[in-house]
């Protein structure tokens, strides 16, 4: 089954906080602070440097005066235990541009349940050679996961949540998948299968990021409606503690294998608004997914683990280059006071 | 203050989960199973693929099915409720060669206390610019932290932990510091500052990697003596489930900028005792440090980073290459039954 949030062919999504996933397309955004500014780089030197004042930002100097000021204090609060956290999210989608009709087969959702839950699937395309549609698996456990966000049984619990919607599918196929459920109190707990990323970008850098599971090159450990495939006890399951004006960017391979990470905290510096951020993060991903000359992440990986141009190319002093043609979808959730 | 352990110069040690950190010097290590081998590549295909009993490996294809034939089930337990965790140790340290008379300003210690505690603190080398010892501050960090270890009000929070530590140094100094603490239900806590990192490599790859934090290239974050530095609030705080077979790779910046993960993927899979493990690790790491045409971590992320030879090398088809000559600490825990 599929509902027409899950073909989505190159839309953009906004979700409030106070949104679930069936209103959130008539929702608008909430007002977002600036998020910090990426760092800037000084002259090189091969000596690894103490940080003084005189070397630090005013944002960075400031902040950290401020807090270790507090340093030595038994008084303060831990982090987690202070304003009630939950999420502001924004979404684009740019299916395949050979499955532009059809939307892709990536399918994601957003819930405002407790702090928010971001979820996203791709389908597994290497189906089509059996005929399967790859889109229908993604859609229906994507589908199935948000009909089971509140689920008692669930309890806030990505990894089970993931249990329950593969128990759920009757589509034929398979998928990777990554669900972010983040409490109140301001913990996300992550569950991930396969190949889809999330990076949390704090103060102009990632501070926390997922890592693909795979059996080998471009074969993602996946969700499977076969019993080859793999279940929610391979699910990566990791959980960290967010703070007010933290960044998530969630979303399918064909963000990551486009777009670095150092590309990811620029564009999280420079745009305000989470669903514009969203958007021109699958944009440049899609054009870099079209540059034959780009040196993408995924090309880049492809040549370390020996795969490469023919020799003959290599003599003409060619290389693999270029990004990778596929669905892309990015989420992007900001963490405010709830 | 500093205990010999603090000291090591380019030596190695093992510790048993048995064990704690007074006794780890004259301690065996365990026979411990095999690593999984990493998986093996095959024939490049720019085609997405599925997942089929073909395609994998016999290992990971039953244990896929194994897992996979209990997808539907409620009654299986989720793994982090099976038997409790420990982990097994060891460590090797090599100081920068200018540093080898003083053993580096590298520390570290490995606890027992519950599932087991691993820290690794890096002595920030710029304080010698103020004739200031570096290894000082680093040292009674962890010294003070190994002390503070069982206290009820850490309460097994590695933050605290930090917070505990750091209020309690009197050295001048700056160090960046990684502790991570398993819980016998296998649930690792870390909380990092600056750019030591932690890896978890699960069936052949990386499962989990923390990101460094820094204020620009080369100046990590860092807690210090001095009000201007971070605090335990600075912390990336994570958790991540761990399951019996795991292993992980914790190290100063020593490793991680002159190894990269699938070296210490493949010499994980290559070594089943970690004390060798942990020595094989910072060897390589040293090999590359002193390689000046090495394309090491530090090198690349340098030239992503904007710096590179002067632009007359250029012409001559030179560019900024090596290893980064440091103190190198690796610590290699192995996730057992206890």
């Amino acid at each position: 089954m599929a509902t027409p949030i899950f073909k989505a062919s190159s839309s953009s999504f906004t979700v409030s906080k106070n949104y679930n996933l069936f209103q959130f397309l008539h929702t608008t955004i909430p007002s977002t602070p600036p998020p910090p500014k990426v760092f800037g780089t000084i002259s090189f030197s091969f000596r690894r440097r103490y940080y003084s004042l005189v070397a630090c930002t005013p944002s960075s100097s400031s902040s950290s005066s401020s807090s270790s000021s507090d340093s030595n204090s038994d008084s303060r609060p831990p982090v987690v235990v202070g304003p009630r956290l939950s999420l502001s999210s924004g979404a684009h989608v740019i299916p395949h541009p050979k499955k532009v009709e059809k939307g892709g087969e990536d399918a994601f959702f957003v819930s405002g349940f407790n702090g928010g839950v971001i979820a996203v699937a791709d389908g597994v395309s290497g189906w089509a050679e059996q005929n399967v549609n790859p889109a229908l698996f993604s859609q229906e456990f994507m589908a199935k996961a948000s009909s089971f966000v509140e689920d008692e049984e669930v309890n806030y619990d990505p990894r089970t949540l993931i249990k329950k919607a593969h128990a759920a599918t009757s589509s034929v196929g398979s998928a990777t998948v990554i669900i972010a459920m983040l409490e109140k109190n301001g913990i996300l707990k992550i569950a991930n299968v396969g190949d889809c990323g999330l990076r949390i970008i704090r103060k102009g850098q990632v501070v926390f990021s997922t890592s693909p599971q795979e059996h080998y090159f471009d074969c993602p450990y996946q969700l499977s409606s076969e019993a080859v495939g793999q279940t929610y006890l391979d699910a990566t399951v990791s959980s960290v503690e967010l703070v007010k004006g933290d960044t998530l960017v969630i979303g399918s391979d064909g963000l990551f294998d486009n777009v670095f990470d150092y590309e990811i905290v620029s564009t999280v510096g420079t745009y305000d608004d989470v669903s514009n951020t969203a958007k021109v993060l699958a944009k440049l991903a899609h054009a870099h997914s079209v540059d034959l000359r780009y040196e993408s992440p995924y090309s880049l990986e492809a040549r370390a683990r020996g795969f490469d141009v023919p020799w003959w190319k290599k003599v003409l002093g060619m290389k693999l280059t270029g990004g990778k043609l596929d669905d892309i979808t990015v989420v992007v959730g900001h963490v405010e006071s709830s």
